[in-house]
């Protein structure tokens, strides 16, 4: 065996038929990549067809994505994709593959056009997501980078990530789900989150709102609990420890401060000026949609990509922007940025007075 | 500039777009390949999308086709692909472009599955034919093998066969349209048929057929005008001169006999069993479908691919077994295969006595 094993595709595509679609006989399953992704590819379609399922494999070169913002029309930035749709018409559930050739494919093109099209393609986004979905990501070359690890390193890192590295990784995300169910039995009745580290003392009202279990069925790897907070609840600061890059700029050292829910004063130690144009994007970008506790141990440094970085376990993070409206929350910005603060090195959650998360680890 | 260029992709794809599909604005076009064809498919899609169009490219990894008979269930063999099926009720045309990475890829798969498969798929091949629709090559690796040549000198060989190495290729296909009119003109009025070269002397009846003028919009590269002969008609010896390889076996030197238009005696130098055993496919096998006059001259040789070879400047085919409907042809075989004849070293063919192909230059 390798020093570094990357994850096995025939195990990975069995965690994702079986944990993740819960496939079923007779199902049409979209698999959704960049043609990085050819070895998982392949093994989804055999898990599919074994599933008795149908399978449907599409993968795009890597740089097809940018080509659209670069080459399309008025028509391109005004709809809907229209075969898109029609495939999802024609589907049960999907799985979308990340497997980037490079994180900033997208550094030259405008970020106005992105927000553009993004807000054109609503049938599109509501149509994938009145399917059964799934995103997850492969490791490449492109991602190691990101990460500054070795090829190998990253890609043990990610199945580390994914409990691929565990004797039975369904029972293991099974056991994960139940553990956070347990949290959440002890988060639930709360009507004050508070934490507190170095530099850090905030508070935020959660009465009503409900707590979701994201157990690796939609994004795998997950391994949070998470909440959309009150919006004119946040008071006090907090000083966010893990550096992050959104749309590939570096910023770090992130801190901020809250009056009746809203930033009143931010200031970053790298990025500031992106911090205060983000900031400023709509009324809802200066308060708060989300409040999440990270809960994967396979998961144990930043690697700048966030869906992985948000859910090591001992962190919290909370986003600036648009909340997910299952958890009650009411904020409907353009933005959705993660920041995280690390508790690790010393700090700690605490649900109406009770400590939940001290120094990093669930408080027993 | 290389030695042996290849096609190059923007040319290719402007090909593709403006003579094969005459692409129009708002249209949907499916580009269907493997991952093999990452270049083509991106400048497919930069093109369709300046043309107004909507691309939808769609790749797979070479050896899934096979692994779809490997690991497929009675469902899968019963039933066309429902997803495929959206998928086309979605678009308006299709390009299909032939990018393997192993021309026997489907060496170990039982053909009798692969016949089963074929006919189960009959929606989905009707809703194909239904769209716009074109089917192209990509020189590979593979195919090089196949042709004997090294890379280089094969992709310049597929280069000259699109007329890319052309100042203007879509000029280029109207002047082969133009010019396969003409030899339509003369060949239509005619009921007979002869063919004559070294140990071949044959004559087929083709009174009230349909000439085609195969010009490259349905297969890139075409050249060929083809019709059905009359099925009780054939009468005589044909050597054909070329090798075919249908399913990766190697079969030449066939000569075959006919009378009242069907084959009473079958030879071959090589692969004889073979012959014999697609004789014996079902009724239809012993009857031709199909004579075909090759006029491509940027196809100077065969290379094992029966798309391309038939199409040779200079040579004539016959094809045992399915007609085309459209040439009123009636032969309802589940064989085709096209067996070539070239006349360049020596032959004729001639329409009603008036010789029209002399040793393989249309006659004056």
């Amino acid at each position: 065996m390798s020093p570094h094993p990357g994850p096995d595709p025939d195990a990975f595509a069995a965690l994702l038929c079986d944990w993740c679609l819960e496939v079923a006989p007779g199902q049409r399953v979209l698999v959704d990549s960049t043609t990085l992704a050819q070895s998982l590819s392949l093994a989804l379609h055999r898990a599919l067809l074994q599933r008795d399922a149908w399978p449907f494999v599409r993968l795009t070169p890597p740089s097809l994505a940018s080509d659209f913002y670069r080459y399309g029309g008025e028509r391109h930035r005004r709809e809907s994709p229209p075969v898109e749709l029609a495939l999802l018409e024609g589907i049960d559930s999907l799985v979308r593959i990340d497997a980037p050739a490079n994180t900033n494919a997208l550094a030259d093109i405008d970020p106005g056009l992105i927000a553009r099209v993004a807000r054109a393609r609503k049938a599109f986004v509501e149509l994938s997501l009145s399917r059964r979905w799934c995103g997850t990501l492969l490791p490449t070359p492109a991602l190691a980078q990101l990460a500054g690890m070795a090829e190998g390193e990253h890609a043990a890192f990610v199945t580390r990530a994914l409990f691929l590295d565990r004797p039975d990784p369904i029972q293991a995300w099974r056991e994960l789900s139940a553990a956070q169910a347990t949290l959440i039995d002890r988060l639930a009745p709360a009507r004050r989150i508070r934490i507190e580290a170095e530099g850090t003392d905030i508070s935020l009202g959660v009465e009503g709102r409900t707590w979701i279990n994201s157990d690796g069925r939609r994004n795998m790897p997950s391994g949070e609990v998470f909440t959309g907070p009150l919006e004119d609840s946040a008071d006090g600061t907090i000083r966010f420890t893990v550096p992050t890059g959104p749309r590939g700029v570096r910023v770090s050292g992130v801190e901020l401060t809250f009056r009746d829910g809203a930033v009143v004063d931010a200031r970053a130690e790298q990025g500031e000026a992106y911090l205060h144009a983000a900031l400023d994007t709509d009324g809802g970008a200066r308060t708060l949609g989300e409040l999440g506790i990270g809960t994967n141990a396979g998961i144990d440094r930043p690697t700048g990509y966030i869906l992985l970085d948000e859910k090591i376990a001992g962190t919290v993070h909370l986003a600036l922007g648009r909340s997910y409206p299952e958890t009650g929350g009411a904020n409907a910005s353009a933005l959705h940025w993660d920041l995280i603060c690390d508790l690790r090195q010393g700090g700690r959650l605490s649900a109406d007075g009770e400590v939940v998360i001290a120094d990093g680890v669930i408080a027993p």
